[in-house]
């Protein structure tokens, strides 16, 4: 494509923002227009950059080499794919997974109703799979409280078959633990069981089956249990505080129960502080990179690390939780998936395990 | 299952301590029951409290959908073989890796002599599989020295392929470093060959093949070798020392040569502390997760850590040591199994990289 | 091979010293030979080591188990398939990837071009792949600058296939990240695309593409992108600065783009300090493993590690950098080889992920 006039370059560039305006990401970067028009001042600045340079902090221009019209056509309904995984992002589907689960309250005990059973779930906009889901959730509902409380979760077992609950990181009594024939018997199907306990150890945690859990976690049986620490440092603090699970199983690649483009966006004001708690559910690691900014990593398994490290691609493994705090000071939407490549990007675009952070100015 | 009787929950709770009593898992458990009792004084008390909650914990219960028979039967003929499994747990198989391997002095040198040789192995009962083993044993014998000391490793090769050892961690003068045509031949079958060596660096280290190693230390040409340091710290004289290697080769998933149920517990009183030496001979990563108590990780590779850091899930990978000590704090059998599940479990049942971690009261 | 003469033995011992010194790794390792001779002066002497003792640091010896003629006639031929692959080592290819890339300057801006297309490259003698690759070396030139620099990264889409670059690591304003769609259009076949910046934080980051990026990263896109700090510390100034590129996609398990036994050794003089920076570009963990000496974590992801750690394996997951420090205070040709054993060796010898590292006396 040689001697491509310049106005077609502009054209292109400003069809990217009017895609953006338009498209489903355009909501969540409203502010963010205004920041990319103030980075070429962060840019080196050079005599010998282009009037575009303004319009995209880089410059576009045409080289020397010619191609086949063939060729271009191919290579230009690649980019269609891809520009339409992007511009659907975030995609609407139906059920959102990880919503917090507000519990009644009896006697001072936080009573939490966990009712497992077979939906069908909603990954990504047309594809439905077979979930075992608590509460109809993938994840499930997140449970949210603080050490020292006195909580009973009911598992009301409407599965065909037996299940149990595993709280993955609290350290409990024995008889709590969750796998059937070592701390207690399975719950069968239409059976109920009744889990209390005084909330030990704080941290980022999970609940999950621990029965027959190969299958029951790969079908969607997990979610997250957070506990608070009950004397709160600035850490526990931040403006945003997201749950990011990670798996891999019959659901495909996904976060928290979707797959791009349906994933969230998470989404910040510049300057605020973002922690994430990552979880991987899955049978694989998954190295999460986030662009643009590092992640500071305060946490393992719910435990603080004794001194805090600086990253941009976490390694998550099997069973792993890892929080990390992001500063958030660098305006922009930015990449955040999984770098093993295949699990993010194929000849169709971008898919499973591919969301954003929005740092909005 | 609407309606069903309290005292038929309750029988198939004190059903399954029966099973807990009269299976394998019985002995080593034997102070647990008392614990188990305990345990609800830790749990918060409730009005609402069914009196059952006194027997397990927890409360079985009834809920309100009713599930065909035939459902029914179908998950209760899966659980038979979960608890099957379980029942067997540890279950006894011919021949123990790992055994500690005691040196004769010859002029004041640990003289320690290595055969190499083809074996049938039985990874859980009735499962036997071939075996290239050092002194019929998989993992090979331990050996267990001292940083200073003076030793003679004498590899015997009874194979039918030449074959050589590497002291994995180990800061050996070059000729010991074990790898044919850099830094050795390769020792044929038939011959012997003899290291010798000052002992370096302590820590959890490896031997192995480092001839045609992808077959041969799959095949079983492993061990541990660990070098205790001179001057002991506490951490170096816990109650219970385990070496815990892992597999994924030809012989499956297997801790210490064996799968579940042929898995061995680590048994320990409360309050006592074990070290656990994590050692990964497979092709995979396994993220060890450890129920009811925390890990503190104080050494990678054999080199202390600048500063413990706490986990209840840890990823190994191949080649790697890491250290960690448990504060046995929480009475109980407790579950202890590579959070890949498709590792540990399947419809059939716990299998493959699951053992226990028992706490005696 | 019972009563074999001992002068045999010794000839065989001189064949490997012959080998070594006719074969490709004799000009790396010349320096050793004496350094060889030194080391039983370390290992424990013994008044029942042989003579032979003193020739290798290690006794080989005949023992009483007799084989078959056959069997040794295989055991010798895979040996001598063993053998040949390292006395190949370093074998020549054609083409060498990761070199320095030195910019023109223009107006104080460092300027670099970078060319995509699609070449023949060759991994291993007589191997030849389809690459797609940056001025044709795979991995791509090395960029190094200094934080605080004004560079600009031209470049020019020579390829089939649209795509883009991201500086992974790199803390760039959102336009210059190089993601089509998000930050920036696609760059066409035939098109150019001009990426200036600042450079921001320092330490062992990336370029690659992050456009169809599961292939074209896979294919080879991918280079090393280091940033010097502006006051370097003494980790900053070591004899050998090496990076050291993991991949393993459509090219095969490879170092730096070769495979073995066409992997570049790593080579030092006794003393010298080896800064070392992993970089993982593909689909797998490779827990790196050093033989011979440890390996101190200085860095991840470019961000210097609170307290240094020790380690002889390294587990380097897809995406993550990790820079290490290696002392070099034991003289030889160290095997420094990927521990997930198939991604090294196979009967027919190793291949793949190994390579040397070798320190002369």
């Amino acid at each position: 494509m040689p001697n491509r006039p310049f106005v077609d370059l502009f054209d292109r560039s400003t069809s990217r923002r009017r895609f953006l305006r338009e498209g489903g990401l355009a909501a969540v970067v409203a502010g963010v227009a205004t920041a990319c028009k103030q980075e070429p001042a962060k840019a080196a600045s050079s005599q010998a950059a282009p009037a575009a340079s303004g319009q995209t902090g880089g410059t576009m221009g045409a080289n020397d080499t010619s191609k086949g019209a063939s060729e271009l056509a191919a290579a230009q309904a690649m980019d269609a794919m891809h520009e339409k995984g992007i511009k659907a992002f975030p995609a609407k589907t139906a059920g959102l997974g990880n919503q917090l689960l507000v519990p009644r309250i009896e006697n001072g005990v936080k009573v939490y109703d966990i009712t497992a059973k077979k939906i069908q779930w909603e990954t990504e906009p047309g594809h439905m799979v077979e979930a075992w889901a608590y509460n109809d959730q993938v994840p499930g509902p997140q449970i949210r409280v603080t050490s020292g409380d006195r909580v009973k979760v009911i598992l009301h077992n409407q599965l065909p078959e037996s299940t149990a609950i595993h709280f993955h990181g609290l350290e409990l009594p024995n008889a709590m633990d969750g796998v059937p024939f070592i701390t207690q018997p399975p719950v069968k199907p239409g059976e109920s069981f009744t889990y209390e306990f005084v909330v030990p150890n704080h941290g980022s945690h999970m609940y999950h089956s621990h029965h027959n859990s190969a299958k029951q976690v790969g079908l969607g049986l997990l979610g997250a249990f957070i506990v608070e620490p009950k004397e709160k440092t600035k850490d526990d603090t931040p403006e945003v505080d997201q749950v990011f699970i990670l798996n891999d199983g019959a659901h495909g690649y996904t976060f928290n129960g979707k797959s791009f483009p349906a994933t969230q966006p998470i989404v910040a004001k510049l300057g605020q502080r973002v922690r994430i708690r990552f979880m991987n559910e899955g049978m694989m690691i998954h190295p999460m990179h986030l662009h643009g900014m590092h992640m500071t990593v305060i946490a393992k398994d719910g435990w603080p690390v004794p001194a805090p490290w600086k990253c941009d691609t976490l390694n998550v493994a099997p069973g792993e939780r890892w929080d990390v705090i992001v500063h958030c000071n660098n305006p922009g939407t930015w990449a955040f998936h999984c770098h093993i490549l295949p699990h993010a990007e194929s000849d169709h675009g971008m898919f499973g395990m591919v969301t954003a952070l929005v740092v909005q100015a």
